[in-house]
């Protein structure tokens, strides 16, 4: 079964999240600097969130170059990640609404414990997938991001009840984290 | 006449059914766990919706992988299945507002058959474009799933307006039917 | 240069207009019949214009098929093309929310008209591109549908200050009219 | 690493932006012509945008067939660039609701200087990924239209404060620049 139609549809769903979370931004209805103020909390959310779908995105892409061939159990666990990834509107805009306070920022850090989690479970197939001498496989290596992302988010979750800035500074920093390039890929598919 | 395009505009158009049923979460005013709860029929209805367009994602990408080619026929019977699923938004809203009540559930019940015999429709139409050896028609065999499921539908349907919580139970278990993989088409063309 | 990112954008814009009309079928907040039937107008506005970007889609991808290249003013051409089609959620809306009224109907058959002389403007720049013997002059021959409907549209615009229903009946026609596939350049490409 | 996804994801992305940003055009309560008066501003300011996007589209088209390839670094600047082009269905319904005021025309250039700022750099990372021959060096050349446009929209944030209308008057100019199709592209690869 090809990639083709897989890498299409999750184009597709990742452009429309990455894209639709901007329709949480509502025009305010003054037009001096301090009609603009209020929507800081909510922009530098969406700004976060775009971020984190672009990463994965990135990502997604490089997994699927790296895969030889999709099953069944592969298209499925693709659209968990997209399910949990389908998520991140609502708690961005429900975040962002309410100045990153507790709760929020903690569900927030729950979507994308799951949505890391997924792309865990994802990669896992596709290697099993692809057997013994999975490209992927050596690619990803020790893949210490992957199994460090969760670790940081799940501290975000407990950390946002007691000091919610320390969660988003988590979240902030697992981002930076993956916004370097993964050239591993790169380097084992030049080999 | 290609696939290609037909698979693209469904791929867009399930991409976009898929995630714009989100927007129907509505960020909630307060931030306490007391927040959530009343979102939690919107929720549970948006993850059964999730799973019901996922599955026909994956069933129509075996379909038009298995087909020939496409007949001008077929590309209306494509959109008249994306009418009855561009439904699913409205529906999953409102069943999931108004807590699962009968009207709105046997109304989503209603969607769902349209869809199901929209998919056999086009099922059928694109085995006899392909002519007598049909790599499709013996890959879909029986097809008890694909029979079975407009009577559940239909069951789900009358049963809202006496046990509502029976119409649910039905559509998740149609659902989770589905949502073992079709190896048929699979099978069929590895022989 | 290629024809497929041409058709690849085409694609998702008549993907996204097609579904998001569907957002203006707000979810009515009671839960018994009556609560449907004011919704009725918009439903059948919705279908209307679903019916319309079909069609729409349809003949794009038969024109796109049978042209041999695209150059800077076709990109354009198909822009304008596409602009008018965004605007049918917007009239679609009026439309459906004014049960059919004088206005609204005359604006929903302007952008039908719109629509239709930025159409038959792309054809000819695809084939004047294509040079004398262009496959798609031989496949649209006489054109008399893609001339006729203007004609209609423009006697709808009009009647709909008189006879809003006579109106409407007019652009369900002209859709029907269209409903029946473009045979012409299916064939032309056999010979 | 292949171009496909790239056009594909931006492709969507672009797609999308351009459609939902004529979902703030609400259909009006009346159904009268004054009732479509008061729309003119959001309409004008969605022409506008509509026309940016298109032409962002279409230079977008030309930059990626002139590139070779693609590396990580070249798929970030894609997404800034896309970032930035995402907060125009914000500005442009901002602007538009605002009867083109101070401050939200000063917004929508600045959003429109970033971006262009944001092209530009992408263009340089991919002549540079493409080494000393490229293709795309040669065709740009002087890249006076890209070098003249941040300085008209810095122009036009700066007089949105004292004539809004002058700063109007810059961004249709500007717009109007680039709708002569970029031709340098299509003539470098016929050479």
């Amino acid at each position: 079964m090809g990639k083709g139609r897989l890498e299409a549809f999750s184009d597709g769903v990742l452009a429309i999240i990455i894209t639709i979370m901007v329709l949480e931004l509502k025009a305010p209805h003054g037009t001096g600097f301090d009609a603009l103020g209020p929507l800081m909390p909510s922009f530098l959310s969406y700004v976060l969130s775009f971020v984190y779908v672009g990463i994965y995105w990135n990502n997604h892409h490089h997994l699927l170059h790296a895969a030889k061939s999709v099953s069944g159990a592969v298209l499925w666990a693709n659209l968990h990640l997209l399910f949990w990834l389908s998520l991140l509107p609502f708690t961005t805009a429900w975040m962002g609404e309410n100045h990153f306070e507790a709760l929020p920022s903690a569900v927030y850090g729950f979507v994308l414990l799951m949505a890391a989690l997924a792309y865990y479970l994802l990669q896992r197939l596709i290697m099993s997938t692809d057997g013994p001498d999975s490209l992927l496989k050596k690619a990803v290596g020790s893949d210490w991001k992957g199994k460090l992302s969760p670790v940081f988010y799940a501290t975000g979750i407990l950390t946002s009840f007691w000091q919610h800035w320390l969660a988003q500074a988590l979240y902030v920093f697992v981002a930076l984290m993956w916004l370097v390039p993964d050239r591993r890929i790169e380097r084992a598919i030049k080999h």
